[in-house]
């Protein structure tokens, strides 16, 4: 590549954001050779602990405490917003008006009106690239399903049941965070359930309709935290007062799609033992298949393939001759593994890609992409009668005279 | 025992019809030895092979092709009646103006009205054991679990995902059969559907309402059958021309149960290479736990039970330390297997013992239980905007641009 | 059938002894209607409470303590040996002497010439079906399996594994019984190894080698039981005082089979938290397949079927399309599950057949081939330097420094 | 850290040498902040391409096509050798002549008399490191299991299956490579099966005698390759001649342990369908576990944990309480998936510890280590009667008069 190398920059040293830390220093290990360069330039996190360990853990050049000096450095090309969805828009706009490319994590905003706004930005900020973090349509697997249903033999979707159970929240224990706070459709459904409308539309094509949203809060006050939470604020020190929880801890609705397709959808953040469990039920004109996080390097599909009396759902392991594989893990061939974390180097390879003009891969989503997840969303949350999320308290004691 | 052997009869020799002689043949193999003696006297179907086969295999002393003649029979005590369900409630009001115990299988009746006569002619017929077949609720794995729920680690459910999917229907070419016929909720819902509400209630209590029914049909029309479909009605010739399918393939809602327990529902029988998978997912409390009728010999759960860095979800094999084993097959140890037909032994010794009067077991569930079962059906069609499922045709294909 | 019934009885009321019961009650509801018809004659067990059990529990018309009262019984043509080895050789020789027909447990003796002797004593009684029981050969998934070796798309086995593990012997306080009495090869090897290394040959024909046999004790002596024993001896009251345990609680050998394919065996009775874990894995010329028994209505496949990038080892269900099940269950479409219960079911129906000079299903293995299979059992014995397992006596204990 | 960075090269371009590539490249992402610097430095591979590709893939500032230029380099102080068994001693000695730290692929050399020459060479090179790659001594899954072995609910190992299966040789058409070149025990044995007897020492402590080894060779030739053959030698251009397979496909054998233990080993790299299933299963004093690193992010444990009737075998995840995982992957919960890639990391990690004088670490397997490995595969192979595998040859087909 002829042109100068990238200056990459990273605000927010949570979690996601150590991810996509991770993400451009490998960025250019995947698929072919012509990889664009990439300088890693800073990480920037409120808490300096934070971002001075995620610098030199991934090799940033240095770390910072305000975003505004990510912002300002001309050092920097391009951002990904990791933070606080409050967060999103006001670091976005800055960074676009400041002509950054911006991978900004989903969901894009707190509300269709902020996300509007954003998408706005970007489309007065010419040649500079705007992106959404909907890092599943990264999967193999998902991608290996996708491609059965668009030209394999797996044929349209006719019903998909996507799952997606945590269990961050399980714990009344566990401090309160920004998870916690804003109103009906900013829990549990902001946080997981946009993946799965997203890929639900990945599969299905544009939501038709949203029907019978059901939401429950069973956890509804937490504990003030003391210090700074990061990721699912696992060991902070808390106060003995507790402030209310503000939103869904389960969320459960059912969609239909073009020509006829249905969707079921079942979110919790309160499901014992499920740390991270994403599972999705296709079912097809002549064929199924299934994904499920827990296993992410394996996909399951029965179709017509083999005859009887052996046919049955075959579990297939990722290989190399998988999208998104050949050429890139370096050991190539399946069953070695790989994870979420992969997915997040996939992506930073893919908008390191369109930052440099070139289009070998499928471009990430953009803003508007982004936009339309919201709106999305905000049609699951008014299809509910009473949008304020059912408050717990302890569910009846069945016996046997039910 | 003193009293003198039950003479009973099976009114249907279809699939289930066979499961109900079988399962009279062998009530008296499981639990502890004080079972009712029962004489097999009779299996009744209008096709004169089917009854002639079931009664020889199974053991019986005749085989009827009119249904009456089994009604009209003194030496016929007790009858179950596995026929189509539009004729549940002819062949149970004579059965029971005629001092018959009645075990109906379900749904009990093809419309409220017609299930709330049936309980009326129950509650005229006294000293007679009128019971409907939810046959589910003598797993052993899913007593197992709903004791860890009510005195059990598990506590309380807050979210109840249930899935039943079957393939019965995928081929277009299956002949038309009593299954394809009746309104909307006629469909999968009735037939599968009501299992899972069912089983739903056993785990949460009275459903409180329902929210967002979207069904869908996607096999519109079907050869019409040249001879008698039996079961699923594979292998049976049909005519060249075909005639519209009444009611859904695919059902989807959500539910809300006492005390803020909520349930996400997917039924469908045109789920390609599930033969009979019907699986439930229970968050608890204090825990998670799940069954899958393709192994329904285990059941899995995770709890606080072991400290970490050893927990997960353990896999749980039935022995003769669960509820319906001890005393019960042969093999007195976990993992020899065991499935659907066995509930239907468990089913029948609990029918049994009520006719004797003895109250070892939990009773059968009575056709009261089925009438509520079909309001809670009717609430679910109720649930959908328009309760005329979607129609087929192509879905939509979607593409690189989505 | 014209013919008259056959008398059947069964000699042993444990555990096995019941699963012949239960089977002869159940032999004609199995394949086609042509059944041999039988009468249910008697049940004998040393232990009065165990026989009037399984006598009235199975439908038997009485109960003997006395093994001899069913030999001399006229009303019993056949019978079933379910005792423990050493006895096998008495009561089938006098069963035979008798004119009776013998279906007797495998290992079918203690010794080389135990067995040799009955095989002659079969020889001498013509007109008398012989057999023994090899039980899993009539396990659907097992010849599922088979005929994709021999007729369909794997070929011939190259490398068996073979895995049997049991946990009934891994509490050091359960009672001592005739399972732990005899010298090297009377314990696991014989007790479920024979069950194996029978499938191996199955599969792969004669065996031509045994070598590398290890053999080892852990629990070396067990409480002296102050009751009956039955089954695997739980719950029975124990005295004070121990008595040394004889034979092998683990063992594990190699062999070879003709045209070069290998085996390698693994069999313990002291695997925590396998109550009965039998798999094989085969991996032949043009695929691999397996068996598990913990989910025993189900095996796994993979071949060239499906082309890349879907292909994958498929879990295949158990259906009416299967050796063993049309017209079997009733429940006729596969996941409804089965178990080991139902593999008595299959062979006696067999064994029934086999007196009636039916030809249809395949027929028990022969006494012959049960001697064949305890010399195969001695040449594992003989292929270890030291034919004593190693006496327990605490594993060293690892540490980081190794 | 105030000492210099450590200059890295990697002598061989490929499968395993770009893992320890990519290794290098993110030693530092995984542990506490605290990792030594790293300077990439050289790729050698003799094949020009691979070495560039995998220089500019994983960023090391040059690529050598001679390995004596990285042997000779005055800015690499530490190298990877992962090249061919053949090639390790000559490359080792000189590296080790020249001051630089080695870490050298498993198995550590073709014969015992050069793995000594080689340990000798590193006992006269004071100050340097010498380390074998047995890299799955570094599996969070397989650590922790251990760690229950060691310290927790476990207890000693008594019985170990140990399976290691692959695919690479099942094509009869993949190309000639030095994989299949050399006498007995130098196949599979040596490739796959040497892993697995350090497992088994990992777990149960020296090897105290093997038995009963028996080989076959089921593919017999190949065709000569026309180009250069890497990895598994997928793709390569061949020629239309054949070269004989001069070692063996499958190897089993059994083998003990102090304190009684015993072992069972399978392998094989003619495994239709498994792409690279190493399977353990640990049958402790209180507990089983097992591991498949098909599903390389979690492990199976069973022990007297929770009580019946709630028992089972667990699924645990890694997560971040689990060794090598805390503060490493950056997605710091569990389910996210980590694969035989990142055990390379956490091994390079190890390795540059050692080199900087710090023990927070398990130390890598030193050359010693790898000698004494040798030294079992040797006892393997002298465990047989007739060294030479059977060569293949169509199996027996069977018949149902076995």
């Amino acid at each position: 590549m002829a042109s100068a190398p990238v200056g990459v920059a990273v605000i927010g040293a949570g979690m996601v954001g150590r991810a996509h830390a991770a993400a451009y220093r490998n960025a250019a290990t995947v698929y072919d050779l012509d990889a664009p360069a990439a300088r890693l330039v800073a990480v920037a996190d409120v808490h300096a602990p934070f971002a001075t360990d995620a610098a030199r853990r991934y090799g940033f050049a240095r770390a910072e405490t305000d975003w505004r000096a990510v912002i300002d450095a001309p050092d920097v090309d391009a951002v990904s917003v990791a933070v606080a969805n409050g967060l999103h828009r006001e670091i976005t706009e800055a960074a676009l008006a400041a002509g950054k490319h911006v991978l900004c994590e989903k969901p894009l905003a707190p509300s269709v009106a902020d996300a509007q706004a954003m998408v706005d930005a970007a489309e007065s900020a010419p040649g500079v690239v705007n992106a959404v973090g909907f890092t599943f349509r990264r999967s193999p697997a998902i991608s290996a399903i996708r491609q059965q249903v668009t030209e394999g033999g797996l044929g349209p979707v006719r019903h998909l049941v996507g799952n997606y159970w945590c269990d961050y929240g399980v714990d009344p224990d566990r401090p309160m965070s920004w998870r916690y706070r804003g109103g009906p459709g900013s829990g549990v459904l902001a946080d997981i359930g946009s993946h799965l409308t997203d890929l639900a539309e990945f599969f299905c094509g544009a939501t038709a309709g949203v029907q019978g949203t059901t939401m429950a809060t069973l956890v509804t006050d937490r504990p003030r935290p003391l210090g700074v939470a990061v990721g699912h604020a696992g060991g902070v020190r808390v106060s003995a007062d507790r402030v209310p929880v503000e939103n869904e801890d389960i969320c459960t609705f059912t969609a239909s799609y073009p020509g006829g397709a249905v969707g079921t959808f079942a979110l919790s953040r309160v499901a014992y033992g499920h740390a991270n469990t994403l599972k999705l039920d296709l079912f097809c004109e002549n064929g199924t298949a299934s994904f499920d996080l827990t296993r992410p390097a394996e996909f399951s599909i029965v179709d017509g393939g083999p005859a009887q009396p052996v046919n049955g759902v075959r579990t297939v392991p990722l290989g190399p001759w998988h999208p998104y594989l050949g050429g890139g893990l370096p050991m190539d061939f399946p069953t070695v593994g790989h994870g979420q974390n992969d997915l997040f180097v996939f992506q930073a390879r893919a908008f390191l890609d369109q930052i440099a003009g070139l289009d070998r891969l499928p471009p990430c989503p953009d803003m508007a992409h982004g936009l339309h997840n919201l709106k999305v969303l905000e049609a699951v949350v008014a299809a509910t009668d009473k949008p304020e999320p059912t408050r717990g308290g302890k569910p009846m004691q069945i016996s046997d005279s039910v």
